[in-house]
């Protein structure tokens, strides 16, 4: 077996504040993102903080994509580790675009594989949405 | 409300294959580095798959800590998103030490907080136990 993986850490600053505290929509909204990406979900766990902000996990086959929101600030925290043939760009794009974030910073790290290869970072990027501050 | 958090990421070699292939004793291990980073568990969920392997994820108060294993190689990569005072590291010491790891390595990234702060490596470590390969 390949354990090579990609890990993908992204925060979405300026986000829609009201669904970043809806905990089912937000559970919907993350399960869409993986299947967007072409993962399997088997599992899930959603919880809301008091006084704001939820956390949520979708499992999916040997992988995970979560996300952890403050919204009063308006500030998710994401991340998506991918094994395989999954697209996590595709749920990081369906995410961003849901939620409304006017800026997106994305970090890759790749995991797993040769001793050469794991942790290394193997992209950044920086994205601002057009008609957005 | 400060978004400031740590981001631990962990590469787990040569470890005890049994205990990677059993999912309820890598949940209360998982648990038990939790707790050991002063973490209060909310909430968990572990999958097995066919035929090897466990996901394990423990939601902690606004941060998680994840587990992806392949027994069969002796690996296992494992994510700790943390905020506030919670000390990452004693859980990443428990589960090195209790999955029997020969070598381990570790990505820190910043995680929230301003502009020019977020998504920086900020540590880099590796690690080979003694007395192992």
């Amino acid at each position: 077996m390949d354990t090579t993986a990609r890990h993908l850490l992204v925060e979405l600053f300026a986000c829609d504040a009201r669904l970043l505290d809806d905990a089912p929509a937000l559970q919907a909204l993350l399960r869409a993102a993986a299947e967007a990406a072409g993962a399997r979900v088997v599992a899930e766990v959603f919880h809301p903080f008091a006084p704001h902000g939820v956390t949520g996990v979708v499992v999916i086959e040997e992988s995970h994509l979560s996300i952890h929101t403050w919204p009063e600030l308006g500030y998710a925290a994401v991340d998506f580790y991918t094994c395989g043939e999954v697209r996590p760009e595709r749920a990081i794009e369906l995410l961003a675009a849901k939620l409304g974030a006017a800026r997106v910073e994305r970090l890759e790290v790749a995991r797993g594989g040769p001793a050469d290869h794991t942790l290394r970072v193997s992209e950044r990027l920086s994205a601002r949405s057009q008609g957005h501050s």
